[in-house]
């Protein structure tokens, strides 16, 4: 497939880098301010130069010397959002994705912010369209959360939770393990670059919220008989609690009892809420680090769990290749 | 679809008890010396009467008035092959997926041994057929082992290991929580239903071993880039040792350490061992009871696992009917 990558942040460059091993070519790179598009001259190669490009933003901080709307108007067969996540109308990678699937080509996306807050308007851009979407990379990184869910048969999911946000689960791993409160935690997250500058997104809760908000969508729609009549949830549903105000002396009364602290996302297709949770220290839900886990509840197979890496640009890449693979 | 299920065991029968929730129909069901076919007279109704189905098999021990080859010459779409597994020439089963193929219909398969001991002849079947088959009810019961498995990119798995027998980790469980030796818990195991009167296919490790040939195949297959090159692999290909040798004092031992033992199955494109392995108590191998894993390591998406119930009627039959769905 060729792909057309908008956004060139560490996911939009991974898949730049990655995709020739999946057997995809890339056509086309964006970012916020630049594109290069691969001009189609010499057809054995008619992708662009991944190492130049990804070298040429490095130095630069420009991907070439096109427009953005270049990338969106060249040839390709999917489109990968993979531009920072926004809220509320989701822009403007809800009008990247729009574009890709006017023009009936299709869309992957690693971008929450239009599965979570206008799954209903991308259902209808995708029923008018030859296109499909697919956004298995928007939850839980490399855990394939959402074709797991997927494949289940349409209402035998009855709930989806888990830890689903690293830098929260890694500063409640570390307070527990060292007996350290949450600002000690938070500043040496951010020395290794586990958290941002400004952690609100990971640290509220509003990360996980998302996430949690998308699966919800997921099982709200797929156990309708008739769209039309599904649920659709955007943030604004969810009941969300972060971590700032998990005290060290909570993680050490816990741990007297056997018992740690995690910050748990919870979906149905009625309720979305993400808390912090008294788990057992060693049981399932207590994943270390960065790790996430996601846990699907079924009718008739019991639970199963899914653990693995949340993110990383190789991970986040790989979920959103193996998306592209779905397609074909 | 309409299903034909061949094999009246615990999982048949809960196939035959479930196929209608997932929008199938089961038009034939045999056992090893009955069957009963549907007579498609009543266009509305052409099932057969699954509670009558099942009810007849507990009183009367047979399924129905008619001759087993009636249900493989009957009119569907998927056999369900869900006879016992046997090794070696893995007859009648294979026979039965051959019948369908043949036919041009699909086959699914919760019988292990066509898949480990004849997978080269089962590609050969399936290519000369209109019918594809699929296997996910073979391997770790309710976890969508082979799915998963096959839906990364071929080649980006590098192994595939885990806990795959349920009789063999509730024994060794056991032993580890109560200090008590192999022969008592196994004692106790086959009075709750959990070890078979002749337990060896579980405890010899055989049964994992299956798995781990299964899952061996699917990886070598996966990666080829020509089939007529993979390396096919059987039983007599695995490096097989069970649990009957594992002393109540290993156990204990390992305990001092923060570990247990686990029996630990492990296939790459190269190798398939089973054998008893020391893990960490509290880590991601050491499941419980009858709990399967299973640990997928990949190129660039770091290690998943994936743990959930490894059998029992309901759960396998929600792998095959899985399976239905992914054919339509």
């Amino acid at each position: 497939m060729r792909l057309a990558v908008v956004g060139a942040g560490a996911v939009g460059r991974s898949v730049v880098d990655l995709a020739g091993e999946y057997g995809h070519e890339v056509v086309a790179v964006a970012d916020s301010s630049s594109a290069v598009v691969a001009d189609g001259v010499d057809s054995r190669h008619s992708g662009v130069d991944s190492d130049a490009v990804v070298a040429r933003k490095a130095e630069r901080g420009i991907v070439g010397d096109d427009d953005p709307e270049d990338a969106l108007a060249a040839d390709y067969d999917v489109l990968i959002e993979a531009t920072p996540t926004t809220l509320g109308d989701a822009e403007p990678g809800f009008s990247h994705v729009r574009t890709a699937l006017e023009r009936d080509r299709h869309a992957v996306l690693a971008n929450k912010g239009p599965v979570a807050e206008r799954f209903g308007d991308l259902r209808g851009l995708v029923d008018d369209s030859d296109g499909e979407i697919r956004f298995e990379a928007t939850v839980g990184g490399a855990i394939p959360a959402v074709s797991t869910v997927e494949d289940i048969e349409p209402g035998h999911v009855t709930a989806v939770r888990g830890v689903l946000n690293g830098t929260a689960n890694f500063i409640l791993t570390r307070m527990a393990a060292e007996g350290l409160d949450y600002e000690h935690v938070l500043a040496e997250a951010q020395d290794l670059g586990v958290a941002e500058a400004d952690p609100s997104f990971d640290v509220d809760g509003t990360d996980a919220a998302l996430k949690c908000v998308i699966l919800a969508n997921v099982l709200s729609f797929g156990a309708a008989d008739d769209p039309a009549d599904a649920r659709e949830f955007t943030l604004a549903d969810a009941d969300v609690e972060g971590i700032r105000d998990v005290p060290g002396s909570a993680l050490r009364l816990a741990a007297e009892d056997g018992r740690t602290v995690r910050l748990i996302g919870e979906a149905t297709g009625e309720t979305v809420r993400v808390a912090p949770r008294l788990v057992p220290e060693n049981g399932t839900l207590a994943v270390s680090g960065t790790q996430n886990i996601v846990q699907i509840e079924t009718t008739h197979a019991g639970r199963l769990n899914i653990s693995g890496r949340g993110a990383g640009g190789p991970e986040t890449a790989s979920a959103v290749l193996g998306d592209v693979g779905r397609l074909e």
